[in-house]
């Protein structure tokens, strides 16, 4: 059923200069019901949101013990991180856990997304590499599980490599359907990442939620691990951090690239996904924190602490406010479709 | 008349990624009709496609005679530049021919567009200036209007400096339309930037290129300059200097922040308004391009040479291509509605 898409005003001076449309779904909620706006069966790439899937099998295959990772190392294994030096000194220790090096990620190079972070490598002669890709603990959890297993290293990142074979096993139980059956694409760091509808991720991180609370043990480890280190799983003042940090780990939220943002209340039971249409990240803060106090699933306190993401300002280039990007959605309750 | 938006794909591996809406219209072609999709009444801020109009003052007024400033000056007045040595050093020359530095600039810091400048700025041990902005051109050109006139330096940016008043006088001849009765915003660099209609944006550039064909001298000199400079104009591979360098400067092409792109055939007497209506700059050169080549205002072997901005592929980060960015536009002909 296809309602009204939320809207993501970005003003200017008081007229409204771009528009921003999200399709969003919560599933399992309280009442039994779910809650929704614009189109819940879109089908979208998993991106980064798909990464406590991705980081499961290094808990429960028995790799984080064997090499003594906690919640630290966990949580960077699910982060998209800012590359700040906080991350890439972790990184640099799960790879060396696991006899490795910086040499064996396959993730590519871009530049730390911590602005401050990204000028330092340059101020101080140094060069960007793979350790600054905010998948870099990702990769590092990928490498740590094929030397577990006595895998080869090399090519991890292809489909057909066991890692990416583990990480599709088992799959089928979060995402209610065989992952061979969904579309998969190429991420930007180079692994299989599945497309699959809004409702399909939001059961997903719901069954993942329910899992954790309930202390299964794989589950709890990685969704705890990000709960508890929100900074290592994006960065300062990213939403995503922010919303776990404000809501002291009530909530789990993880977001991925072309405006994707999954999340999950594991005590309350509920699973949510939501995507911009048009894949800009600026829109999705905004748009998660006001699904969420439109639905009540943040206290009147805790959407205050978080007004900077619902509606960040627009600044000029001198740092003057201009304008603010902020939401406008209503969703719609009724009868669940999926089962959660 | 409202009509279907235009649309740009992303893709990834075959499937369609995120979605961009596209609104345009092209006035004053050759059959007295006008082209147009989506809607052409929709309003927006004209950010940097306002340009050519803000450095208008420069050549009427004499400005460019008395400091001895050519083409490469006045293009660099109407850039949304890359921030390259090549950018910065005629803006530094541009404030030393006005008796002015670098000081002077009130546009703000950002780093330069181009990311080799950026990076080749703090591996040298400097720090990022006005002069990396990419409207430090424009702001230059302000600064000689001011000292020119014998006005003040210091608010130039301001609504009511007398620079300001100075290149809203005469806004109405390309308008159609008194600037005051339109709403007005703060651009990024500070300066007063106009919301109008797309199909107000379009008549002013095909009136501001017909003036220019028809060798009226402050409107040609601008668009002379622009079309003869285009790689100051914007940057390396950027869509409008591509477009420029590609008809071997047949065509004004000029794009603005938020997905603004504005453009003229000044012999052929057309002109072009298109916004994106989520402000994602990479749409913009796919709709640019896919709208030329359904109207015929490119040759063949343009459209060939354009491929690059027409369908730009989506890399990941080890450069691997993993999709595309395509425009899926029809316009649609039909009488006039303005007079261009």
């Amino acid at each position: 059923m296809t309602g009204t898409p939320g809207r993501v005003l970005v003003t200017r001076g008081g007229e409204t200069e771009s528009v921003h449309l999200v399709d969003a779904v919560v599933v399992g909620l309280r009442s039994g019901e779910e809650a929704r706006f614009g189109d819940p069966e879109r089908t979208a790439f998993w991106r980064s949101s798909f990464k406590p899937f991705q980081a499961l099998p290094i808990a429960a295959d028995g790799v984080a013990r064997a090499l003594g990772w906690g919640p630290r190392q966990l949580a960077l294994a699910a982060a998209s991180h800012a590359g700040t030096s906080v991350h890439v000194q972790l990184a640099v220790s799960m790879l060396a856990d696991a006899g490795l090096g910086p040499a064996d990620l396959e993730c590519g190079t871009h530049p730390p997304y911590d602005r401050e972070a990204a000028e330092e490598v340059l101020r101080d002669g140094r060069s960007y590499s793979p350790l600054h890709n905010n998948c870099s603990g990702k990769h590092a959890g990928m490498l740590a599980l094929a030397v577990h297993h006595g895998w080869p290293t090399a090519g991890y990142i292809e489909w057909d490599h066991p890692v990416q074979e583990r990480i599709r096993r088992g799959l089928d139980r979060w995402l209610g359907v065989d992952p061979l059956a969904l579309v998969w694409g190429r991420d930007g760091c180079g692994v299989p990442t599945a497309c699959l509808s809004l409702r399909r991720m939001a059961v997903a991180y719901a069954r993942l939620g329910r899992a954790a609370a309930a202390g299964e043990e794989a589950p709890a480890a990685i969704v705890d691990a990000m709960r508890a280190h929100p900074e290592l799983v994006s960065g300062p003042d990213r939403p995503g951090t922010r919303i776990m940090e404000v809501t002291g780990g009530r909530l789990l939220a993880k977001g991925g690239a072309e405006g994707v943002f999954c999340a999950a209340g594991p005590t309350e039971g509920w699973g949510l996904a939501l995507k911009v249409r048009d894949g800009a990240s600026r829109a999705a803060g905004p748009a998660l924190v006001a699904t969420f106090e439109a639905l009540a699933l943040l206290s009147r306190e805790e959407v205050e602490r978080l007004a900077g993401i619902a509606r960040p300002p627009v600044l000029n280039v001198a740092g003057a406010e201009v304008g603010a990007i902020e939401a406008e959605l209503r969703p719609v309750t009724g009868p669940a479709t999926g089962q959660p």
